[in-house]
């Protein structure tokens, strides 16, 4: 297994992403791991490791900048404003990530995908609704609210949701209006709901955790095996 | 591989199933296979085949009894008719297969789980709702309007629909209202919905096919990878 740092900069911010794969065939198809909101923490690199096992060429990215991991509901909100105030330097963001992982030797650069979790769910889906050029998108609980309707511009490629039914972020009405502006723009979806499941469902719980998060060992195992189906479908 | 029809009665029908299972090891986790309005068919026969390549002992059932294969509206609208009208005899068909499945030595009585297609995904859904002794019930494009509310009486076990957003047999406000049935029960369930997919996905599309129905290759795949991985999952 081949892990190290690999940074990128763009608009005078480095960021320190963590690119993973494994020793061979090469080159691999290759995937954008996406965090939350709390930064490129210990549960994401983790997260690369178990898609690099998968047969992944994986970049985590450092979405905030110099593995920045904000802490409470002060610093998160500021880092999640800042991005909805500027949506394209959100993406841009996205899209330095993209060329970096695509620069890398092991990975094939006509075939890559991207995924997130939380609000690095939001952040892919938005950059395959922009015209981001990934080839197919998995969000887990992903903040449905935070992506936008047009999706004219969008990538021709496949969409996977994984949702619970009792994420206040995720809510059904938001689910219809993303499917419904999907399905008018022509962008293959799937959206797999868990009855029951509330946010963030794939991370442990923690003290301190808000009660609309908690984590559910079935959802869990389940999201991660229709992602890794998905995957290996799209990006075959 | 076993295979051999399996006749089993019920107030005077005689039900003529097929029985499929590997060689070893034994007993192996079981599924009830229920067959839509069409009946026990080459494409259901051929899918009981690949679910024992799985490592099931499967039992396609003979709902309608003596093989029968309903064609046209007039014939299939008589056999579902039937059922609504009497659904404890629906439900005591099923439950016969049961225990026929049950009996046959290379079946776990104990992990019996149960999927269905189209009509048959209704009477799989409808037998775990009415407290039928199955660990988790599958079902592909299910017409959900046939399903009733209260579920209280429910089997504790897991349920997955897999389900196309435009098939008119399974609109959402049916799939809304099953799901918060299901929800205010405590039954743990999980929808696929497969964007633009129509009714009966899984099925070859034929000459007079009516509109609403089409194979879908992408939700075929996933469906069935999210059925092998729910019954892997759940009959442990």
């Amino acid at each position: 297994m081949t892990a190290r740092d690999l940074a990128y900069s763009l608009a005078g911010t480095t960021m320190s992403g963590r690119f993973v794969c494994g020793d061979s065939p090469l080159p691999r198809p290759a995937l954008l791991l996406v965090h939350g909101a709390h930064g490129l923490d210990r549960f994401m690199l983790d997260t690369a490791v178990r898609l690099a096992d998968l047969g992944f060429a994986v970049l985590a990215v450092d979405l905030w900048g110099g593995r920045a991991l904000p802490e409470g509901p002060q610093q998160i909100e500021a880092r999640i404003g800042a991005c909805l105030a500027d949506r394209a330097a959100w993406m841009a963001r996205l899209e330095a990530a993209r060329q970096a992982l695509a620069a890398q030797p092991e990975a094939d650069a006509t075939r890559i995908g991207m995924l997130g979790y939380c609000f690095g769910g939001s952040s892919a889906l938005e950059f395959i609704r922009t015209g981001g050029a990934v080839r197919c998108v998995a969000s887990f609980h992903a903040g449905l609210d935070l992506v936008a309707n047009d999706w004219s511009a969008a990538s021709a490629g496949r969409v996977l949701l994984c949702t619970g039914s009792d994420d206040p972020m995720a809510q059904s009405t938001d689910l219809q209006r993303l499917t419904a502006a999907m399905s008018a723009a022509a962008v293959p979806w799937e959206a797999d709901i868990y009855g029951g499941a509330r946010h963030a469902f794939t991370e442990p719980d923690a003290p301190g955790r808000p009660p609309f998060a908690r984590y559910d060992a079935y959802a869990d195992q389940r999201s991660w095996a229709a992602m890794a189906d998905f995957f290996t479908h799209c990006l075959a």
